[in-house]
């Protein structure tokens, strides 16, 4: 053996970086565990009991493959969403979803649009089949840029748009009005994602009537969040059945597994456990944005499980997530400008809260000198 | 709207064939469920009891993300195999590794190597990517023939080599020096995947020593068959550190689930339960051996948990196929000649395997009139 058998020209030339080093390995790092974990925007009010019992039976028959149709959930989907199941696929998460999109609408070379600072494995994905990423600054208030995002993607080669509403890592969000406005100028040859993986904890005006009429608009959608169920996977598009078709097409059939099948299904039977959850998150954000404005630490709005505190200058926001780190404390940090000079923070229960409020008030006031 | 936005030229050219239709398709398209479930190779045997008891913990803490390192079990899996850490990735199946194999080694046009009728999930990733296949046929023993894929190689570009040793849709097998011989033949920019799915059942013989110093060489394994585990979505690829470092660049970081992570972890320490599965596996082979004997239906030689049976000729097989199903029995039928003649069954319990007897005899009856 002489020479390597070489990589394809994409895979060759791409970095070893990933999208988000996880707080295990941090942990691993540091060689201890955090007292709090409010980085991942997991959901601090656990699983649904409905969702428990239905994956207790699942682990039994664990056995068995998944269907790989995933029609039961396909099909409580299209009743909820009032659509048929031809036009939703299942994924294992929008992380899934989101590599298959990029992968069925873009060649390489070709180009995709996001907020510079957007979801990383979006960026992760585009990178990963070779696409050229343009990138519009977020506004200074947090917001996407809606004009920016909507005249980049007329540039040649533009064949996506990737806008979370809400925004992560902002929390901040535009109305359904906007973002139908958004659809409305995008060039026919954009396909345009929208990930709405806080949806529940939006408003209502924020929530775009369901409609799949439009080939260009693919939705994603997640129980990693209000649903508690990060950890099992699972997530799904709602879109016209003709970009449904592509994603059959690439899919891994049978990539989803039969506990967070059950768990799904469950889960979203349990409307009221949802609304319970998005109700403490409400409290939580009030209690957030209160200590916010006590400290000098002003947040971002936000209609999402977590808070963006704004920390004014990016040397103050590196310093406070050093500071939260060396106090236990795992938070997450945008990295690009303008949103790096805040932290994220996780809306935790109200026992972790106390517990943020007083290791934040003290790194702060480190920070602040 | 006037115009769908387009998919790229590969996804485009697709067809809507899938790899796997799932028994649960056929059932609903049947109105009723199966009887006898022996057609996926399912382990009849179910769940180590301790991989049983790590998942329900991990359901409790599903809210959390999964380790996207799978640390804890990739360092349990290198130390199981006496390899560093580095040699090993995690995927959800090798379904899931296959095609990341296919996206950082072949390009879109380049060829990969596989017998004509080989597991499907690899054909449908080559597809997927693009990529041209050549597919020599099996030998009419049901072996691979393994001058004729080593000689389809030497063509040009071709970019990797697949072959499941023991085979799947046949359960034959070879040694681990006719597999050691067909390395050393490749050509040097020949990647030869060896999907190890039912490593568990083969003879020591028929294991090639683990050895990651060839970086053309990716041993493939999973928790789906002797552990139990199909619907978890957990396997992993053992190879050279600079192979692994391409699945790194492209694998979806947090796609495997935290419970599968949990479960193969547990089962993984139960090497009593798994020598337990074989043991009743072997048990089965033998029973569905004897039958074969008895009702002129021979077997083909099995080291995995399915027997493929002889039913002489392709319309024999059809019809038995056909009968089976009629009579409440999933199984499964090599679709490519010369294999189509046969039928494949999963070993069942001593229960299942006395219904089966029954079902097959009355249908194998019928066929020959």
């Amino acid at each position: 053996m002489s020479e390597l058998p070489s990589f394809t020209k994409i895979v060759a030339g791409l970095s070893d970086s990933i999208p988000f080093v996880g707080p295990e390995a941090i942990e691993r790092r540091m060689g201890k565990a955090f007292e709090l974990r409010l980085g991942a925007n997991e959901s601090a009010f656990g699983v649904s009991p409905h969702a428990v019992t239905a994956m207790q039976t699942a682990i039994r028959q664990l056995h068995w493959y998944n269907d790989p149709e995933n029609h039961d959930l396909r099909t409580s989907l299209a009743a909820h969403h009032h659509i048929s199941a031809r036009e939703v696929t299942i994924g294992a998460g929008i992380d899934d979803l989101l590599g298959l999109a990029v992968r069925a609408y873009v060649e390489p070379g070709q180009a995709v649009v996001a907020s510079l600072g957007a979801y990383p494995t979006f960026v992760y994905h585009a990178e990963g089949f070779g696409c050229r990423l343009i990138s519009p600054l977020y506004l200074h208030d947090g917001g996407n840029d809606l004009m920016a995002l909507a005249d980049a993607t007329r540039a040649a080669d533009v064949r996506l748009l990737y806008l979370a509403n809400p925004d992560n890592p902002s929390g901040t969000w535009y109305s359904a009005d906007e973002i139908d406005r958004l659809l409305q100028i995008l060039p026919d040859r954009c396909v345009f994602i929208l990930d709405e993986a806080y949806v529940e904890f939006v408003p209502p005006e924020a929530v775009p009537k369901i409609d799949t009429s439009d080939p260009r608009l693919i939705r994603m959608r997640t129980f990693s969040k209000a649903h508690g169920l990060a950890g099992a996977r699972i997530g799904y598009a709602i879109a016209n059945p003709h970009s449904i078709s592509a994603f059959e097409r690439i899919r891994l059939h049978f990539g989803v597994n039969r506990v967070a099948q059950a768990g799904a299904l469950a889960a979203l039977g349990d409307s009221e456990f949802v609304a319970q959850v998005v109700g403490q998150v409400e409290e939580g954000r009030r209690e957030y944005h209160q200590m916010g404005v006590e400290q000098g630490l002003p947040t971002l709005p936000s209609a999402t499980n977590f808070v963006t505190f704004d920390a004014g200058i990016k040397d103050n926001a590196d310093r406070l997530l050093k500071g939260l780190t060396s106090r236990s404390v795992f938070i997450r940090k945008p990295s690009k400008p303008p949103l790096d000079r805040c932290i994220r923070v996780t809306v935790g229960t109200p026992d972790e809260r106390a517990l943020f409020a007083e290791r934040l008030v003290d790194a702060w006031r480190e920070v602040k000198g």
